[in-house]
């Protein structure tokens, strides 16, 4: 394994902890669906869901710090204000021209969202709303750069492995061919297996009052995690040979 | 035990695991001290740290949001803007006017603050200030809470349980008597041993590459929490009777 691409396996693997432990805690507090809900955010003049005007609270505050300005780090909402920061740009090793196009935030907050009522109960309690809005844009923020940071990062390493071969599949818009090409089952099988036991484990020790389905969690990695991340490799691959 | 303490017992419980989370997450960011210096946060004529940057902009996201409003949560900035919604206070039981007296957030502000350079490393990267503060304001924000809401709940139950006692105690303004009638020595030594058993356990699990003496977070409960915990116990029972 190259040395880019070791380095993001492991921040991928550590940052599986930070969406785990996020959604073991959202899963404490009651569903609150109407927190979901547009035009329900008890917020005057505002048209979006308790969520999403936390979500961008959270996410202006971010962006005056710089947040977006790291690869990987990626927002729901556009338009944030400006970095206040001096930009102290690390060096990504990334091909930088490709990543503005490299976006699904939007496809992740979906996902994250249609998880929402298999991991909360059915309550909704507009008390709690603050508490369980805290967790989603944790949860939510989580896996926004688990994904892109695994589209940006571990598609370079992998086209730098074998660069003749995915120039040729770009070249021919070979999407499937892409995909086939950066799936790796065993490493799959791999998360699966560390899915598993993390759940089970951090919410035994935690002795969590609500316990959640190690499955579901391992079918939002196999079903959503994962695909939105080969996604965003194939968006980054797609522009990475001009 | 009675259904108030019993209740604040098992929320106390509960919350242990967000401060360990954020603590063993925190440690493995680098110490970053110059982002608790004054005057080096980077922004233009903000004379706080990054780290007092990031907790205030949080803060006055919190406060419009109503945050603050509810018993327990306190907030380290004054001065925060008004909540924007509706007000739906749950009926908590407590003794409502002792409750703006109750404010250790500046002491719990300082204890976390002096934790750091034991929790982290000495490496101090601008590049990871932002997920440094992330842990540091959900940590300090955790920490805050617990003893906050354990000062006002855990005061309250034992106040009702022995009302005759603890007003003598009061009223002849002994607050050594009323700290050896708040404690529990055993309660006290059981959540050494859940700290303990955490700690280890959830860094284990997590597999984290940087781990936490145990020991760290047992004398931080010891020397930190359960006592300012008490301090604002006896600030609240102080004001409980007139």
């Amino acid at each position: 394994m190259g040395a880019l691409l070791d380095k993001a396996a492991k921040f991928l693997k550590q940052r599986e902890n930070n969406i785990i432990v996020f959604l073991l805690l959202r899963a404490q507090e009651p569903g609150n669906k109407t927190s979901y809900q547009r035009g329900k955010s008890g917020f005057a003049n505002y048209d979006g869901s308790y969520f999403d005007h936390w979500l961008n609270e959270i996410e202006i505050a971010g962006s005056k710090s710089n947040r977006y300005s790291f690869p990987g780090e990626t927002s729901f909402f556009k338009n944030l204000p400006e970095p206040e920061l001096e930009l102290v740009r690390p060096d990504t090793g990334l091909f930088e021209v490709a990543l503005p196009d490299v976006d699904i935030a939007k496809e992740i907050r979906e996902a994250y969202l249609s998880l929402i009522p298999k991991l909360c109960d059915s309550r909704d309690d507009r008390n709690t709303y603050g508490s369980s809005a805290e967790m989603d844009v944790l949860a939510f923020q989580a896996l926004s750069l688990r994904i892109h940071y695994g589209a940006l990062y571990v598609a370079e390493a992998k086209f730098q492995e074998n660069e003749e071969k995915y120039t040729s599949l770009i070249r021919a818009g070979d999407v499937n061919g892409i995909e086939t090409a950066l799936t790796r089952p065993k490493v799959e099988e791999e998360i699966r297996d560390r899915i598993q036991k993390k759940v089970s484990g951090l919410q035994t020790i935690m002795d969590l009052k609500i316990k959640v389905d190690p499955q579901l969690i391992m079918d939002f990695y196999d079903n959503t995690i994962i695909p939105l991340t080969k996604k965003g490799q194939v968006d980054y691959l797609m522009k990475r040979i001009n």
